[in-house]
This record gives C-alpha cells, sequence and structure tokens, in this order.
C-alpha cells in the first residue's frame, strides 16, 4: 500500500507527517523505527500521526526513531498547527486545538500570505516542586542550587514541563564545552531519580539565552522545546529575565521565543514544510 | 518553483534522483549541499540528474553532499537504469546505457513483475599497473606486497576502477577494526600520491567476501560499488577466487556480485526505490 506524507520540521527537529483523516497507518512503531532509518527510509526523528478528535481539531501522536511512543513535542506540535492550517483543515481559524497524551494543547498561528509562518503554543505551566520534577532537594523549589558534578560546583535550577529539565547558566563558552563527557553525568546524577534533561545556557549581548542540551536517552540534540521553555522559567526565577517578557532563546536548529507567567508558559517558533511524498510500505 | 524527485539507493547509498527529461535543475552544486543536509534537506549523500545524453539512452550527472561533481558511482548508475526502465524511459530495453563523466556504461537490467530487481554494469578494465593506480610500488602489479602501516606489516593489493583501490585480506575479524584509526593511515600513506581508498576483506566459510571500507576523503561508508570490484579483483590476483567465478562481496549497506575478467569487471546488486517526491525550492 501507498501512504502520503509530508516532510516537516521545528528547529531542525525533524518529523515525517502522517493524515489519518484520509489514510491509516498500520503498526506505528514498527513504521517509525523502519522510515525513520536515513539510507533505507525517509530519515527523521521519528513520526507524527495527524488524526480526528472529539475533544480538539486534531488528535496528534508521535513515535520516535526507536518506535516509543512519546507524549508530547513542542517542535512537533507547531508543523501540526502548520499542517491543520495549510491544508485547509480548521476552515481559515488561526487559534486550533491539538490532542495529545498530555492533554489538549492551544495553538495560536501567525499567517502570512495565505501559509503559516510560526505558531505560539501554550506549554502549561511550569512546574517547580522538587519531588513533581523529580529532583532530590529541599524546599520549594530548585534555583541556582550548588551541585557537584565531576568535582565541579555547578549552579542548577530544575523546571518541570512535563519533562525534567536542568539549567545551568555559565559565563565561558558553552560552545567549547564537551556535552558527550557532562551531559551523562548530570543525567545519571543520583539526584535525579527519574534522569534529567540537562541545559547549558551563555547569556548574550543583545538579552538573548543561546543554549545547548542534552536530552536524556538521547544525547545532544539541535532542539528541545520544553528544554527553550524551562531555560525561560530559569532565567526569571534566577532574576536573568522579566516574568512576562519575550525571552528569545537560541538553539542549535533554530531561535525560540518564551513568555512565563503564574499559569504557563508560552513558546512561539517556526515551522517548516520541507517536502511532500508517497512511499509504498 | 517545484522540484519533482525520486528517492533511491543502492547497497544504502542513497542520492535524490531529478528526471530533468521534463524539468530543469538550477544550481546543482548549492542544491546538492542544501538537499542532502538531513534536518532542513531531503537527506542523502548528494543529487543524481539524469538527463538526455546523444551518445547513450541518458546522462547521468552526480553532486555530492559538498557540493562538488563525481565521475560515477557504481551503486548510483544502477538505481539509474531502474530509474530509467520503471519509468519507460526505454521502451522495456534491459540493455540501457548510460553516459557519465567516466565514458558510457553498459547496464544490464534483471526485471520481475515489471520493475527492475537488480543491475549489472560493465565497470571497464581494472587497471593495475603501479603508476597508473596511482601506487608508488616496483614491477608490473601490486599483488599481495609487504605494506608497513602504523608499525604493522600488512599485506597489499592494489587496484584501480577508475579510483585508486588498497585491498588487504584479514584473518582477525574485521567488525573489530578501528577504522577511524587505521583507515587515514593508509589514505595519506606517502606511497599513494594520490590517496588511496582501502578495503579491509575476510573470506567467509560460504566462500563470499566480507569487505570494510575507508573511502578518501569521505571515512567509512556502508556500501562502495569500485571498491567492491577492486575486492573482487584482488582475490582472484591473490588465488582466493577464479577469474570469471561470481563473487560475492558482503559490504556493510548490502551484498555485490563481482565478476573478474581481463577485458572488463562486472558488478550486479539491487536498486531500489525509497520513494517519491516534491519539493519547493
Amino acid at each position: 500500500m501507498k501512504l502520503s506524507f509530508t516532510k516537516m520540521h521545528g528547529c531542525g527537529n525533524h518529523y515525517i507527517y502522517f493524515n489519518c483523516f484520509d489514510q491509516a497507518v498500520p503498526d506505528p512503531e514498527a513504521l517509525s523505527i523502519r522510515l525513520s532509518e536515513p539510507h533505507f527510509g525517509i530519515g527523521g526523528d521519528g513520526i507524527i500521526l495527524i488524526s480526528p478528535s472529539d475533544r480538539a481539531d486534531a488528535q496528534m501522536r508521535i513515535f520516535n526513531a526507536d518506535g516509543s511512543e512519546g507524549r508530547m513535542c513542542g517542535n512537533g506540535i507547531r508543523c501540526v498547527g502548520k499542517y491543520l492550517y495549510d491544508n485547509g483543515m480548521v476552515n481559515g481559524r488561526t487559534a486550533v486545538t491539538v490532542d495529545t497524551l498530555s492533554g489538549v494543547k492551544r495553538l495560536e498561528l501567525d499567517v502570512r500570505d495565505g501559509r503559516v509562518q510560526s505558531v505560539r503554543v501554550d506549554m502549561g505551566a511550569a512546574i517547580l516542586l522538587p519531588r513533581d520534577i523529580p529532583a532530590d532537594f529541599e524546599g520549594d523549589s530548585v534555583v541556582g542550587a550548588p551541585l557537584v558534578v565531576d568535582e565541579r560546583v555547578y549552579h542548577v535550577t530544575c523546571v518541570s514541563m512535563g519533562n525534567p529539565h536542568c539549567v545551568i547558566f555559565l559565563s565561558e563558552d558553552i560552545d567549547s564545552l564537551d556535552l558527550a563527557r557532562t551531559g551523562p553525568k548530570f543525567e545519571h546524577h543520583p539526584l535525579f531519580p527519574a534522569r534529567i534533561n540537562t541545559e547549558f545556557v551563555n547569556i548574550q549581548s543583545d538579552g538573548s539565552l543561546k543554549m545547548r542540551v542534552w536530552e536524556r536517552g538521547s544525547g545532544e540534540t539541535w532542539a528541545c522545546g520544553t528544554g527553550a521553555c524551562a531555560v525561560g522559567v530559569a532565567a526569571c526565577l534566577t532574576g536573568r529575565a522579566e516574568k512576562g517578557s519575550d525571552i528569545t532563546v537560541r538553539l542549535r536548529g533554530g531561535d525560540l521565543n518564551i513568555q512565563y507567567t503564574d499559569e504557563t508558559v508560552f513558546m512561539t517558533g517556526a515551522a517548516t514544510t520541507i517536502f511532500e511524498g508517497e512511499i509504498e510500505i
């Protein structure tokens, strides 16, 4: 059988999108493994299925390159918003909802010349309570707390955006860091019982926050939407940015804009269609 | 403008194919760099343009992922043969010719259920004369000659198939070799003035030749068509296989069948269409 697909990316986080309103995708776990492979498949970070939902404009299911199902993906959901609008599936509305395993997410679409350029996603409230992150620290939050890793003291701020993050602001150039060496030592640190994603951040002269991220289970990646949110939150908590303001976070794969309020975190960024394809499976 | 393309692979060597009989592809050097990139482009080892030729069924031009133009590609040309037949461009003929920067190559197509499964390519004569390879050795050929690399004596057989190869048969398991360490020491050895591609080979119990290849300028790759030819030739020259016989060479990306005669070397292997696509450039 033949399947139609669209290859899209958000900040270089690239997935294969299937419209399941008009086609069935059998065995998505196995298909994601096969199609994500770059030599014999399509290549990508996984597949995303866009299907009908009875409580939102669409449901998104995300399968990683190893076949496991993910709960949500900040870079992926922006592309789902663009897909729905550009393909005329939301009757030209720019406020759309997407059903995920982390609940229904609200998106605001920025449209130019009839196509979505960027998308603002309501990512939900930041979780700061250590036991909910989880991070094995005393108190109500972990803000600039000292943590010894590899015989060096780091000052860490911990935030969960559904998944746990540990944010570290550094004065030394993050481009010179050996993340392959340091990242795993944070990831497997005994104070983080569910392991941790770690963001290393430089404040730039223009006030933007340049970050590199080590994702648990994946290693260094070009972009992490929830990681960018955590960096924006941590900047506010440590007095490096103001709550409610627009914070630009620069990832290897592109820029994201973060806005942190007590109620929620908004993430805004580009969504890009790369190509359309058809594959015999 | 929109371009139609087909993603195909031969032994995992994967290119983006453009039919230039019915569309023009502007600035292929820049396009190859952009489209070969896996996150923001299509992903691949480069692009291949299939165009009209006045001396063959079609011309193939190959551009590597760095934008440089290649002369020929054994895995790529098999896919060109499949493309021409499967798309009805050779009126059902199974003997086709393809014009390359290394001359016109003859292909024999193996068709099942109306689709090409595998292709036999006449790769031309093997070059054994040291100065034509080039390899700075005495005599008419380099067969099992001792060469000291990294304080170890290797026995090397040198063959050019348009590009230079150095073949080494080993009794130890090639899977355990550290090619990233050893490969560059062959590549930049002073006896190979144009650098060299190096094949490390185990003879399997079924008589097949399992190889790993270090390609000059590219490092270890999953498949190298001319390298597989050189391995087949070297096996005959060193008495490990018989001239004229079918020799199975197992590469990381798949198997190739090699036949070595005094006049030419035939390479036979699968050619696979992965998907069809359309991209706005």
